[in-house]
């Protein structure tokens, strides 16, 4: 017999059924009791409010009421009445209960109390069952679902680019190595090399820095795609903002210029943003209160002005300012912090890279709000973007956010075959290995574009939370592959 | 400015704009021309069918003309008029025609005439440019979003399960090793092993096999959540049927018994099925058609009975057979193949594992229906799942389909920590290494359940196609490892 007549938290909460019998299953969140009565907050994760249970010790027996601490699971049944209680409309009247699972609260680590972030990560096989957490993760649910429909209701194709590659051609940083060979015993070549024709694949592989090149080979026939799936990066970067594994979400679209490509990207960000104003109005409102009592811990001068909620608004009401690179440095040349030589990279010429703190200056200080940076010197950017007329700059496209910083890097593609592969030579990038790029520019080429998002980062800004470690459930960095 | 003021071929056709100026961009699939006129089939990717353009060399100029041949891609704006040739309502009469990119007909390898898959396989980056792989990623993708709706409707939380990973003890096969050691010469412990304390992640780390583990951990928080990731396999597989790189979808459920499971699974492969045939009615037709071209070259005993789109809607209408393992063992035991020993491997004794030919045989010739086959006995399955109270057989679950054999498999999961861990004791599991996965039975244990779907076998077995190599954008299998 099916075990699982349940309902859902949210869904009694939604419905108030007032009247009605129903079993609910969940996690213990607290108990408190008295001679008379035991009131038991009952969590079950799909909702971030609990649901108050009310167990009369002479219908529930004490022995079961004992066995219920903070992390035990019970099934419990009985009557939804309206609450004499605040907070709640409604409350369930135990009928009968059983523990389904104990918690020994001499063991169990998440007792009600406030724990800190960095604990929590340590055990981050349990931190979902925390409010903040399961709040993230449903929020992160939530932007999911959104970037599928939004591109699904565009008419977008969903590919899936390959993890496992040969390709290292991007240069888009440090990969890992993926392999089968023998580490301590690898075969060898005749001139001692490791032979990886003995690998499983014949070849050396690593694992994917970017879909975009296969993406691209969609797009020249389906005119639409897009791939969200992992992507890696081997560096060593501890910080509150990289991640060796992360999620990418990368459109790549035939037909499309510079511009189009730019207006589809602010859309797109727009449109996920309001998904998640709309769809998880529970966990926002619980992660801006969480956002703002951090923010009053801080100094003055690192507070944000904008709340959580206040800013995501900002971000759907507003228009993105459009600059390009060379307008961009002509701001910050003249710019208070460099001027005074706060900035640690001063802006002297053009052709300087942007480094986060003139990101941040830009959008936190100059425009306040999201900006797009546009055409980029072709030096500082990658092989395949579209060469501008003037010879010095491509139409690349980065979107800042406040907060964040680069949240989005885009491009037209060159989809020029001579461009293309004098650009390639200039950088001494393989024709060869690259043929299959390259055929797309052969036979039937056409204008497109195409932009990456990091789907933690936006996480991180829909959330609120300061470090990126805390947006994905498992993280992996330096020295950490735990669970 | 914006350069895609295209309309899209899918479009044009559903909303018949008769009298309309548009424009359309995309690859040419053939012309035919005679001195009066011109007809291109245009083709954007958007939609399976070719869209009519005519061409009249007073209005577009010869050498215009002259460059467009099968794969190179225009610009073309022009009135949409009614159609008086057969097979399509409406056509468009070019008013100005750009080529947008050449195909040299001596070198672009996708004429216009059959060309077999395995040679299709070989020039993957632009098979997708075909009616076939057109079709089948199209397909691909009505699946995937179909997948994230049925689960968000039913509230389920998508969640991101880690790639790289620590934990092989699920045993699921051999993996790939991650690594950013150098190979030539890797760090080496005073014992003169290899020293993973100097690798990335301070350890040693492989692909993940399963998001399994680490999902039930989300459903102890979140109730109800599922997976939808990359898994992979380092087996020299080399049949139609595998791939060292594959999505898979696991669900795991919080509060389900098995029944709850079987429930589940069967609602959800019809669901998804289903809405293939409502949201890709063309693209199914036209596999179909494929399929039964196929189908009438194969000897007649290897033909299928049923049609792809009979096959499909068969498997919604009629219920899933249920069967325990013992019974499976019962019937092939009597059945014909087993005692004429047509079969390779006879079926003798219970506790044998069964083979794809017994599975074909039980959904094929005897039930001529999908059947989850239940309660295998515990030796052939996993740790993890639930000991019945025969102390025989675990609460397994596999679904068998027609023409592909094993689709799902799934299980009620150990949720006792006594015998979950005697399990693992005479498995040899370390409990150490798993005390994360322990601590969801240590604090507040449910009775809970999940299964798999191998992604590209679904997309199979709903596109007809025979080979796993066809289904995905850019296989990667042994020895290959291209683009």
């Amino acid at each position: 017999m099916a075990f699982n007549k349940r309902s859902k938290i949210r869904s009694i909460l939604e419905k108030k059924p007032i009247g009605d019998q129903v079993t609910l299953m969940g996690w213990v969140r607290t108990k408190r009791s008295n001679k008379n009565i035991t009131f038991i907050a009952l969590n079950d994760g799909s909702i971030i409010q609990n649901y108050q249970i009310v167990a009369d010790p002479n219908v529930i027996d004490e022995k079961t009421l004992r066995r219920i601490t903070t992390g035990a699971s019970i099934k419990v049944t009985g009557k939804v009445v309206a609450s004499q209680g605040a907070g709640q409309d409604s409350e369930l009247v135990a009928e009968s209960l059983e523990v389904l699972g104990e918690a020994d609260p001499e063991k169990y680590p998440l007792q009600p109390k406030k724990h800190s972030l960095e604990f929590l990560r340590e055990i981050a096989h349990l931190r979902m069952r925390t409010n903040t957490f399961g709040a993230v993760f449903r929020v992160r649910h939530a932007l999911s679902f959104a970037i599928h429909q939004y591109f699904h209701e565009k008419g977008f194709y969903y590919i899936h680019t390959p993890i496992i590659t040969a390709s290292d051609a991007e240069g888009a940083g440090e990969t890992f190595k993926v392999t089968t060979l023998d580490p301590k015993n690898p075969p060898l070549t005749p001139e001692g090399e490791i032979d990886y024709k003995e690998d499983f694949f014949e070849r050396e592989t690593n694992l994917t820095v970017s879909g975009q090149l296969e993406g691209e080979l969609a797009a020249m026939a389906l005119s639409e795609v897009y791939t969200f799936g992992p992507t890696f990066r081997a560096e060593n970067s501890n910080t509150t903002r990289h991640l060796a594994e992360f999620w990418m979400i990368e459109p790549e679209m035939a037909f499309y210029d510079a511009e189009d490509n730019q207006d589809l990207a602010e859309d797109f960000l727009k449109y996920i943003i309001k998904y998640a104003l709309e769809n998880s109005p529970k966990d926002l409102a619980f992660l801006d209160k969480r956002a703002s009592d951090e923010n009053a811990k801080k100094p003055a001068n690192e507070r944000s002005e904008m709340g959580l909620l206040e800013r995501l608004k900002f971000i759907i009401d507003n228009e993105f300012e459009r600059i390009t690179y060379t307008e961009a440095i002509e701001i910050l040349k003249k710019s208070k912090p460099n001027k005074k030589k706060k900035f640690k990279y001063l802006i002297e010429e053009w052709g300087a890279d942007l480094q986060s703190e003139h990101e941040r200056f830009l959008v936190e200080k100059h425009f306040k709000k999201p900006v797009i940076i546009t055409d980029y010197p072709k030096d500082i950017k990658a092989f395949y973007m579209k060469q501008n007329e003037d010879d010095k700059t491509v139409a690349a496209m980065d979107i800042l956010f406040p907060g964040i910083g680069e949240i989005v890097g885009g491009s037209q593609r060159e989809d020029n075959m001579e461009k293309l592969t004098c650009r390639m030579g200039q950088l001494d990038i393989s024709e060869e290995e690259l043929f299959w790029y390259l055929d797309t520019r052969r036979f039937g080429s056409v204008p497109h574009s195409g932009f990456g998002l990091g789907f933690e980062r936006m996480v991180q800004f829909v959330t609120g939370m300061g470090n990126i470690r805390d947006v994905i459930a498992f993280p992996r960095t330096p020295g950490s592959a735990e669970f």
